[in-house]
């Protein structure tokens, strides 16, 4: 018997590993099980070898893990996979495809209620912890502008559309903030800014032999969505270069609110966060099982449905007590 | 009759002042009364002028304010004050004497449950949205450590205490971060800083005619607990110069948290929140309004007793629907 959050992990991609690793920071948790499609699982050499388990046997699980955190990807594997799991466990994710999350949320709401399950979703960092200031920002001083810049950082979503372009071998991409616009906003300015003058996007490509260049440039700089909108540079570069200089996944961003209360024209008031990632997946996962905390917590309240980062309290992420919090933290 | 949450400001100096500017900056608010012991009511011109009330009058007023923010002094004026009101009134407070707080917290706790009322306490800043983030990044990030800077900006208390000072006549301080440490640690570092590595301390000093300067000096240098663990500067300056340069009551400060996840030594992960505030006072009104709000919604939904920044759902400061954050912010 254990007192500690019995964590499963469903998904051991890099976002897997990263809750892998955060689960040994925190003294109240253990891992339980981790399950996965991909490793052939016979031959794996691996400290948690005898924790990892094919995903079709997580429903053996159900009584064993108290909260399942979700690390599939959003495009692909969370539709399916996060009602399935909200059906059988508490769970926490990271969704991050923003224009869906009403569907998802609802989708996880209904598995999660049906069951008597509690499903965190969408709480890694955006949407998550930036989420979580552009509401506090807002409602604190509704006379003001809002703006999030993400980077620099590479973007994963950006990187895999230029890896599906016929002739691309290996590539990646750098969502970079337009420095002086940024600057302008740091200084407490609120102008209009298009989606051109907020970011930019540098991309490193190494193509396959006798690849045509230019016209993998072209379809770079006028793929839809993803790059026509931006001022797009692309660099073509070696193998050995890009293995050399291009293998870490940095990132951050920067939630900032200009606005004034009052009408003194000299109260100006300027919030803002800010994240500088060595591992965007490694942080992801820190905040995704700071939220498993939180589920775990909500359950043994009697909650169940889905639930985002609004509807949370914020004592409920940490190990320490409301008093400890009151009196070291306050 | 109205749907507005009907408020009550109680305290009419700065702070007071900034709650009467940020109501009307909130659609779905409306100021009831205010309170003041210091107002000579009939004497007074002020747009305002007949919704001020004697705060010996304030307990008539029980059925027609659904919440009494309380604007009054942390030290001299909340401990007696806040369980007064707490026990006629769902209130909301920005009491900032952090050695004090489990003290103040029960005791508005009693009062607010004996009566069935919710007290929201401390939440200015910091208290309050500071402490949010100390307590998001430590539970994000076990491993790491944790700055709080304040300044540049006006410490009252500080300037108070200076005031005291026999011969002093009008004076101010500005507490201003050891810029070279502040570098340091935006660049990620975690040095163990002593309070003087932290911050220094800007005196602007008018005195007494004949006064003894350099005895008013020595007792601000070695001023304990204020000045004495500090680098302390004091500038004595004409009556003129400090009516026309000290008279902004600007503030701020930043949260960081620079740490690691894992073993790879260059998965440095740093998290900041600053504020940049033109008028300290407006921005914590502002806060405390945001916070009415949610006390209205909380006492809705049936909860009574103190309630902390910890405590409180983000969902419950904004007026947007649950749907539209998720839609818009999330």
């Amino acid at each position: 018997m254990t007192d500690k959050i019995r964590i499963g992990i469903a998904g051991y991609g890099n976002l897997g590993k990263g809750v892998e690793i955060a689960i040994q920071e925190n003294a109240d948790m253990e891992l339980t099980a981790i399950f996965s499609k991909r490793y052939d699982l016979t031959k794996l050499n691996h400290p948690c070898k005898d924790k990892i388990f094919d995903a079709a046997d997580a429903h053996k699980f159900k009584d064993i893990i108290d909260i399942m955190i979700l690390c599939g990807g959003s495009s692909k594997d969370l539709p399916g996979q996060g009602p399935l799991y909200a059906s059988m466990f508490n769970t926490v994710d990271g969704y991050d495809n923003h224009g869906n999350i009403p569907n998802y949320y609802n989708a996880m709401n209904k598995a999660a209620t049906d069951n008597g399950n509690i499903s965190v979703v969408c709480a890694g960092w955006d949407p998550g912890l930036f989420s979580i200031n552009r509401v506090l920002f807002e409602s604190i001083m509704p006379q003001g502008k809002s703006y999030t810049f993400w980077g620099p950082g590479v973007s994963q979503g950006h990187s895999d559309a230029l890896r599906k372009i016929p002739g691309v071998k290996k590539a990646i991409q750098y969502t970079i903030p337009v420095e002086d616009n940024l600057g302008k906003i740091k200084k407490g300015g609120t102008p209009v800014l298009s989606i051109r003058e907020k970011h930019k996007r540098e991309c490193y490509v190494v193509i396959e032999e006798h690849a045509d260049k230019e016209g993998i440039r072209k379809s770079i700089i006028t793929m839809p969505n993803y790059f026509a909108d931006y001022d797009t540079n692309v660099n073509f570069i070696s193998e050995e270069e890009f293995v050399k200089n291009h293998s870490k996944m940095f990132h951050g961003g920067t939630v900032i609110r200009n606005g004034k209360t009052g009408t003194d024209p000299s109260n100006d008031q300027a919030l803002s966060f800010s994240l500088n990632l060595g591992s965007n997946s490694e942080f992801t996962a820190s905040v995704l099982t700071a939220y498993a905390r939180a589920a775990y917590r909500l359950k043994k309240k009697g909650c169940s449905g889905a639930k985002t980062v609004f509807d949370i309290p914020l004592k409920y992420l940490s190990n320490k007590t409301l008093d400890e919090l009151c009196k070291e933290l306050l």
